[in-house]
């Protein structure tokens, strides 16, 4: 048995255990689910994670795990991408908590809703996107700042802090928002990518 | 040199290292910071936390930690709060990230704007409480069902997932949430308020 990804491709969420999994050599079969399509609101997917979201994982033994970033905290336990120094680590958990909290419901919504919901600039309306672009440039300006003290999120290594954020924040473009304003942000997502087999989100395994 | 954390006494965010604290053992010193006055936006406050948000807390070498479920974590470790079983400590993390996205949002925020902000009910508006509700008792049906299965959220045995909740789904009702449907919340309710060492909201150092 192996590790079987429930996942919607287009997803920031999903993309990071795909990328994690990749980088730690963990293979693991995909099964497609959308959102948009209901796929995650039917019977049996809620039977695998009640509350109906993708990314789900399911455990070579069978049993399941939901939130994307359990899953890279699961999966990186024991290897170099969760620091062993304990305050690296705690700081990785800190950046882990910031991206679902100050960051992906601002750069991963306006994404969502300028790029993959149909009409979906009209539908959001131009108050609520300013709203959306005012809260996620402070995410991203609290991520310049850690970038002047430090080559990655954690401290002194890639982790899967740099990860998490990596996610959302490489797209950040898809929901306008101009990147130009962060030197430190552009060059480290140039060092996530050249992380060693590293993969694109449009990666399959 | 020992522990600092930032907090404002009313947030359930701020209560949940409080509370893990005192239930550990650990002293400190609380230094009260109120959002509301700008105490989280002062140039001392930024440059101790860069996201502007309590709580925060100062490690006694003298470093910061930000995110509350960033600080469960880390000074759970190696603590029966955390699970020594890979499996049901991978559950604990996933229930603290559900609380931050799922839960908090709308648990939280209807507290907020009811219980907090002045004439909040209003400046608010029906539809949005509404909207808040609708999403806050989805969360709070996905635990009522987790707790079909388990005791606590875990699994066998209290964990800081139940802190991360309890903090804001105890005081549900302050934002209009009637827990009257969830008999097994109201059970793990009390059997939190039976552990070894529980502090109300209202308890300070």
């Amino acid at each position: 048995m192996t590790y079987t990804l429930y996942a919607m491709q287009s997803s920031g969420n999903c993309y990071k255990p795909r990328l994690l999994m990749r980088q730690l050599g963990l293979p693991f079969r995909l099964v497609d689910t959308d959102t948009r399509d209901g796929g995650t609101r039917t019977p049996e997917f809620l039977a695998l994670n009640p509350n109906g979201k993708v990314p789900l994982l399911v455990l070579p033994d069978g049993r399941t795990l939901a939130e994307s970033d359990a899953m890279l905290i699961h999966l990186a336990e024991g290897t170099p991408l969760l620091p062993a120094d304990g305050y690296e680590r705690a700081l990785c958990y800190q950046w882990l908590f910031f991206e679902q909290y100050s960051h992906e419901p601002y750069v991963a919504a306006a994404r969502s809703w300028l790029h993959l919901i149909p009409e979906g600039r009209a539908r959001l309306g131009a108050e609520a996107l300013a709203e959306l672009h005012d809260r996620g440039h402070m995410a991203l300006r609290v991520m310049e700042h850690r970038l002047e003290a430090a080559p990655w999120f954690a401290g002194s290594a890639y982790s899967i802090a740099d990860i998490a954020l990596f996610a959302y924040t490489h797209v950040a473009g898809d929901g306008d928002f101009d990147l130009a304003p962060y030197p430190r942000i552009r060059a480290w997502l140039e060092r996530v990518r050249r992380t060693p087999d590293f993969v694109t989100m449009d990666w399959r395994p």
